[in-house]
């Protein structure tokens, strides 16, 4: 077996998958070699492709090195140091910038592109983080980048277990809790936004649960032309972000 | 040979796979009959699959009978009568809007997801109609409606050969082109948007083309955090649309 692959390399069919299932936010690049067609590899290249891992074909002799004796069986993932931040320290910046403070909080959103684009919405309004949750959410993964398209870069991402928690830490640290809300509250423009503020917005299909809802200090909803249920979640967090950014600016 | 298939229906391996590739658009369902792992429909139940249309297995005598008799050979397509609205409707019901006149032309968008989020926003927006180009843009498809969640039901969209014909065609009827820019020229909120507008969006990858923005009477762009590019393209013109709203609001 020799000594053990490099850091962050995970390498053999069975810890690919496994890693590939438990941490598909920290997935960079899966490399292979052979022709990518064998019983045994699709499996796990088909995996890798679901989670929307990029895949390189590789000489042997290139696993061989970089598996440094243990046994790759054709297939080696390369990880991400971490993808997230820490929380404490993504609090700190979002505190330190007083009343340019802003946080976007962001429950269960499913969909990588969604994710991704509520990231780049997030850098460009100025945001000092983002918060998801850890269950029922989407992770970050090469997709989310993908759409991010770089902002990922900008804006440091940290994943809680427990975001109604959070939630009274951000309050506790001054921070005004936004919620956006689907319906009958008013809108952003009707609100004063110029506060520390932590944007909290729901997922996709139920919007924002109950008790993170009843734990924001204001909640704001668009007006929506009738028989119109709602936006896009990215699109209206974006909304609210650049009101914020309108308030602020002016 | 019989009769003809029903209306709006198409039979048989060859006419389906060229109805898909002409006109995705217009596809709603694919039916098909057998076990669907036949080599002879792998290729148009696979490109009906990229084109994000529902496959549905029928018995074979379902498929007799909406062939009428003609040669279905497992395979038949059902299409939309048409997913576009006449371009003079859509522009006869924005200039009876008056002052709330609004229209959304969007600039080669290739992506369903941004397409369908921008349909969705524009409704949400209270607009009379889309307008997308026929060329190297995503048409209307069954990924869009999705997207839009319903709101294509809600917004007329028109596909145009020429966007920049239209556009003039749009300021003779009365309204102000509104360009979003890229970078280089004022938020929205110090416009007046209290006008009858066309809000003229760029696609993702090149932003609004340098003979629509100089047709445009204003162009507006969001101010963004430095080292942040753009914008997804959906959520920027959201962002337009409800500035738009806010200001007629109030």
């Amino acid at each position: 077996m020799g000594r053990e692959p490099r850091d962050n390399l995970v390498v053999g069919r069975h810890a690919v998958a496994e890693s590939l299932a438990r941490h598909p936010d920290r997935a960079q690049e899966l490399l292979y070699c052979g022709d990518g067609r064998s019983a045994a590899l699709q499996d796990v290249l088909g995996a890798a492709r679901a989670a929307g891992v990029k895949l390189r074909r590789v000489e042997r002799r290139r696993l061989d090195r970089l598996a440094r004796g243990a046994g790759h069986q054709g297939v080696a993932l390369r990880l991400a140091a971490s993808a997230y931040s820490d929380l404490d320290a993504v609090l700190e910046r979002a505190v330190e910038a007083g009343p340019a403070g802003l946080l976007v909080m962001a429950d269960h959103i499913q969909d990588p592109h969604n994710l991704g684009a509520l990231v780049r919405s997030a850098a460009a309004a100025g945001a000092q983080g983002v918060v998801i949750p850890k269950d029922r959410a989407c992770p970050l993964s090469p997709a989310v980048a993908k759409s991010a398209a770089g902002a990922l870069a900008q804006v440091p991402v940290a994943r809680v277990t427990n975001l109604s928690a959070t939630a009274a830490q951000v309050k506790a640290a001054g921070m005004w809790l936004l919620g956006a809300a689907t319906r009958q509250a008013p809108p952003p423009w009707e609100l004063d936004l110029d506060l520390p503020l932590c944007l909290v917005v729901g997922g996709e299909h139920k919007g924002l649960g109950r008790r993170l809802a009843g734990a924001c200090d204001l909640l704001t909803s668009l007006p929506l032309a009738p028989a119109v249920e709602s936006l896009n979640a990215s699109v209206a967090a974006g909304v609210i972000l650049f009101e914020i950014v309108r308030q602020r600016a002016s």
